[in-house]
């Protein structure tokens, strides 16, 4: 048996069918124990009663692993076909499931995914579901810490190997993507691929333009607008496509229900005519209008803290000139790394606060509503330091930097002399912008990348080592129990125990990263054209760093479904918008001091500035109708696909229906069979007539010719006489 | 006989089963009479072809009448349930047709308009679509001058009588429209009646706002910019839920094939399969962007008119002093009269031909295509005098004035005596610009109501008068023709022969009118706040005469279907936009004028009038995001009622085809059923590996722990161990 284990280890990293591992943690405390120990009978009484096999491991550090399974592929089979019949009533899925499940099934095969997600449905759905209700660290469920799938060791060594020596990635590996983690993960890749190929293009112009129109060319401006617009469109209909293609398209309707939530009232509901949980979207309206309140205290509260940094900076590095200086030019960057993260977090729990409040119904719903209260920090974060150097800095600085000698007054208190501090003369310096958004699209890129990816493989790493060296010298106890693991399943354990203890994975991360440079492609790449450029190449690798990501340093995502890309597609449509405005502004300030010797550029009246921001604006719109009708005009191949499909199911079912009857029908009345009808109704209606005599006004009016040849023939001599008429007269 | 018929004329004004009268004209030359002859053979057979029963009459003035009537009952039905069907298979429709006709037609009575929709159809449609072909006024059939149903006089006189008793239209008075007339011509007075409707609120609030704010003032503005877009939004969702109700939803996807849609390649259609006649959309894309140089070249020939009338105006009105100035203060309105039909014709003809060039497989598109144009046009024509006067003669009046010397020295030459004109010296006329208002949203109106209802109805009367005067003088032969005429026909067929005369019934028109009033409220009212007050009451008066525009001076409509209001829809949005910034532009210009005595506003910088507009236009884009959400939060329960229907027709299907499985499912997996599933997949495995001997490392991995009870067992096991462990060390 033992050596059986020990040939199949080295032959193939196994699951062991696993489904899913419960991670469950042990107290400290006795008295805890025992309550844990009460949950975690329970817990697998109810994960055996809904139909899982189960196994426990230890696993390690106070804790176990309880491995489940679903137990047969009937019960499998069954879940699977409920859940397209569901998709089916609620119009996802256009044609109805075939009776006959076998042959269903080897139609349309159950994917890694599908699996998965039932059987994490399966789990954690409320009990009156037919789920067995466990909800990780809420409530009775508290010492349950996670519930993941494992990881496929040989699927991810093979799809990085094949990703990293790929230059460009295709629908079929988006689909591998979606067979495996699911179309929440799909959606992402299959965006930041699409976001790729769409980059080529600016990506070139950037830099043709940057060697022959430099910096702040409005041609440049007016291109990249109209390449966001057609970015923009052309992303919504690929996303639409991408959906039916995936049969997800309106399943975002049918999404999991919030366990937070809390009804008010109940409701018949108008669509299944089931009694629903509901609440009332006035009053839900009515808090979604605090987003505003919040926004402002975004900007008031961050806004601050970026002035006040951004002023420091100014003092330090343009107008002191004194003791210290190398040392103090960090002062605001220091500030910055303490408050940022600070304020941030502060208001991202009252995010989250806000978004509790706003009582939604389903998880997606939550989701989406906190994905823009976390844009609003991130746009305030990400851009104000380029918008207060464009902006404030340059066209203003003569006027505000004077008042910047608040510092130097402060300063002087301290100092036991009193005497004013060094400065030196100070200038506008107007390369700032450009170095600004070179740092923003450039090295903070690269930052990311390592703060993403090379950081956390480090810690681990390290976090791992000196695990290794410490339980080496004092615990005994720790290498007896591991000494307890069957041999053949020591390796999978370990596996096991080092996933258990990774972060979940969490897409929108990525997103939020892809549309803030989205952003300050849009916004800024007007100040330096190679923006794009080097978009381009932090994408090649991006894709490939976050397909490692999710391989090597999360836990296996949870396969949802998703029907788009959620919420950022507003953020993307409102960036692309921001950017015509910012783009216009951009080079109407900045375009004629490069000219100029002068530093600044305010020599310009505000009206022509606005109007050249209004002018662009309309612009704009106008340019996106046109887009979008241009879009629309070539009809999305998916929704064709799903009009057709949907289409063939009715004629499918009409023909089984009403076979008799439309074959008959299908000529139309034509010309014979409708002969045959007048004349048929035409001879009993003078039989009938014959009968009753005289009959009625309407029967004599239509008696008093019989058949069409009469009529032709009362409208020739009609003709004939009238045409003598009338040549008679015209004669005279 | 005779008796019979005049006890029954006298009785009821029987249209003796018509469905329709083709009225045939009859040429005036002998070869030509030729043709026309048998032309008519021909169009009388296909028509009887297609099952319609012919009688044919004297139509009087060279012309004939053929009435048309469905033969059979029998197959009025089945078409009735073919189109119901197409219908269904389009989607437009959520229930295919139950199979039992005569219970179907119980349920699902056939209406008047559906009836005559169907006749029409099979009147016109090419006979390779089954139809009998008959294009009126085009190729072979030119002498048909129309094809028209007949008038229910009773219902008309009942109907007349109801609405003008009535102070408020509900919304069974808009169904026996849609019953009578078809959804096209019941979608417009829907939108009047939710239009008057929605004008209570600005009308009331116009009236305190002009007693208590006066005008220019920035609240009624503002409250006026809200009320638009609630309008708007409100009458957005309102137009599905009458589609939605009236079952035409999605019916603009299978309208009527243009009959002179040119294709230049044949292609599948990818929903249905069929072979169908494509024109690239490309190319037509290409064609559509003509529009722009069109609304160009209506600008600068209606622009320049205007403007030319309006300079004249203003010269002679507020500065000319000489002799004739009593006379010559008519010259621009006579210019005016002259010269825009004459333009206007004009650029209706080249907006036709734009159309024809775009080439639209459907009438509805089509039509889209030319109102749109027309929309140009009508825009133009209404609103530049208004814009003109507040956006360029008052401000800029003291700097452009002094041009309009040139009339003066133009006028010299003409004069003897080349001494100057007598002139008196110009200020500007604060006034003019709220009496120009006046005159747009009061006088116009009046005048538009008498041009429209009045003028024709007496033209009709006068023309009759003299008709029959110079008929009793001069034609004996007339007579002789009108004798022939069976007496109980006689009062019917004056009838016939008189509505043959009639115009067509527009909708378009009456549309028209709508959007631009509307334009007139959303643009100019913060000049006057009365407008709504006068648009209330000519609104009142206009759902009547336009009532009576239909049963009394038009034909009455082909009963054709829509889903919404179509075209206009845009051109109300846009209207309201531009409302925004009209409004924030002219409070600005002119609330302080209000206060200064000086006549000219213009002291104000151009960035602060700019800053407003953009202020004002891009809060007014916030509130219709926000609105726009509020109004979907209510769901529309035509959008419901829908959902509810595909679900239950669904759910019903799949009761009838799955109902065993279904039952046995319902329940979900559930505890016991679940278990009962786990214990025996589990023993029916372990059986299986006994078998088998060891068994593959997965098989051995699931039975270590048998079954959920050792699961527990161990579990427990482990953690009690793992606690101890803990406690002991924490106890270190």
């Amino acid at each position: 048996m033992a050596k059986d284990g020990v040939k199949d280890r080295t032959r193939h990293k196994s699951n062991f069918d696993v489904d899913y591992v419960i991670h469950y943690r042990i107290p400290a405390t006795d008295q805890e124990a025992a309550e844990a120990e009460a949950a975690f009978t329970q817990l697998v009484k109810e994960v055996s009663d809904v139909g899982f096999a189960t196994e426990v491991r230890n696993g390690g550090k106070s804790s176990l692993l309880v491995f489940v399974k679903i137990a047969s592929d009937k019960l499998l089979a069954k879940q699977i076909y409920r859940y397209r019949v569901q998709d089916w009533l609620y119009g996802v899925r256009t044609s109805a499931p075939n009776q006959d499940l076998e042959q269903y099934f080897k139609d349309e095969p159950v994917t890694d995914a599908e699996r998965l997600r039932l059987a994490y449905l399966l789990i954690t759905k409320p009990k009156n579901e037919g789920g067995a209700g466990i909800t990780p660290q809420v409530g009775a469920w508290k010492y349950v810490a996670s519930i993941f799938p494992l990881h496929d060791r040989d699927f991810n060594r093979q799809w990085i190997k094949q990703w990293s020596t790929k230059y460009y990635l295709d629908s079929s590996d988006i689909d591998q993507i979606r067979d495996r983690f699911g179309e929440r993960v799909a959606f992402y890749f299959a965006f930041l691929q699409s976001y790729f190929t769409f980059l080529l293009f600016p990506a070139a112009f950037g830099f043709a333009s940057w060697l022959l129109l430099g910096q702040f060319s409005w041609f440049y401006a007016l291109v990249n607008c109209l390449w966001s617009v057609v970015f923009f469109e052309h992303w919504k209909m690929k996303e639409v496509d991408l959906a039916v293609q995936w049969g997800v398209r309106g399943v975002s309707k049918i999404q999991l229900p919030r366990s937070k939530f809390q009804f008010d009232h109940e409701a018949q509901d108008p669509v299944t005519g089931e009694i629903i949980r509901m609440y009332s979207p006035f009053k839900r309206f009515a808090r979604q209008l605090l987003q505003a309140p919040f926004a402002l205290a975004c900007f008031v509260v961050l806004g601050t803290l970026i002035v006040s940094c951004f002023s420091i900076e100014i003092f330090i590095t343009e107008i002191y000139n004194g003791p210290f200086k190398q040392y103090l030019t960090f002062l605001p960057t220091i500030l910055l790394t303490i408050f940022t993260p600070t304020l941030t977090t502060l208001l991202t729990k009252l995010a989250e606060r806000l978004t509790e409040m706003e009582n939604y119904e389903t998880k997606d719903a939550h989701q989406a509503s906190f994905v823009q209260k976390i844009f609003v920090l991130n746009f305030i974060t990400s851009y104000s330091p380029i918008f207060l150097t464009a902006f404030v800095y340059v066209p203003f600085g003569k006027i505000l930097v004077p008042y910047l000698d608040v510092f130097q007054l402060t300063a002087q208190k301290f100092t036991t002399e009193g005497k004013p501090l060094p400065t030196k003369a100070w200038e506008i310096n107007p390369d700032r912008l450009t170095k600004q958004v070179i740092y923003f699209t450039v090295t903070a890129q690269i930052v990311n990348f390592v703060t993403e990816v090379i950081v956390p493989y480090a810690k681990r790493k390290m976090s791992k080592a000196v695990e290794e060296v410490h339980s080496e010298i004092s615990s005994e106890k720790k290498a007896e129990l591991r000494v307890r693991d069957v041999p053949e399943e020591h390796e999978f354990l370990g596996r096991v125990r080092e996933e258990a203890e990774l972060d979940e994975y969490d897409v929108t991360v990525d997103y939020r990263e892809m549309v803030i440079q989205f952003g300050y492609l849009s916004l800024f790449s007007v100040v330096w054209p190679l923006t794009a450029c080097s978009f381009l190449v932090n994408n090649w690798v991006e894709a490939r760093s976050d397909a490692m990501k999710i391989a090597i340093s999360s836990q296996r995502p949870i396969p949802w479904r998703a029907d788009s890309i959620g919420p950022w597609l507003n953020s993307l449509g409102f960036l692309s918008w921001l950017g015509s405005v910012t783009s216009a502004a951009l080079v109407f300030l900045f375009h004629q001091s490069q000219h100029g010797p002068d530093g600044s550029p305010w020599d310009i009246s505000g009206w022509a500035l606005l109007l050249s921001i209004l002018f662009s604006e309309h612009v704009y719109l106008v340019v996106q109708r046109i887009v979008r009708s241009a879009v629309h005009l070539m009809d999305s191949p998916g929704l064709q696909k799903e009009r057709a499909e949907r289409f063939a199911m009715r004629k499918q079912l009409l023909e089984q229906t009403f076979s008799q009857d439309l074959t008959e029908e299908s000529h139309g009345p034509g010309l014979s069979g409708g002969e045959k009808i007048t004349r048929e109704a035409l001879e009993e209606e003078a039989r009938r007539i014959s009968i009753k005599g005289n009959g009625t006004p309407e029967e004599q009016f239509w008696q008093r010719q019989r058949g069409a040849s009469e009529t032709i023939q009362i409208g020739r001599s009609l003709i004939s006489e009238q045409a003598t008429a009338n040549i008679t007269k015209s004669q005279k």
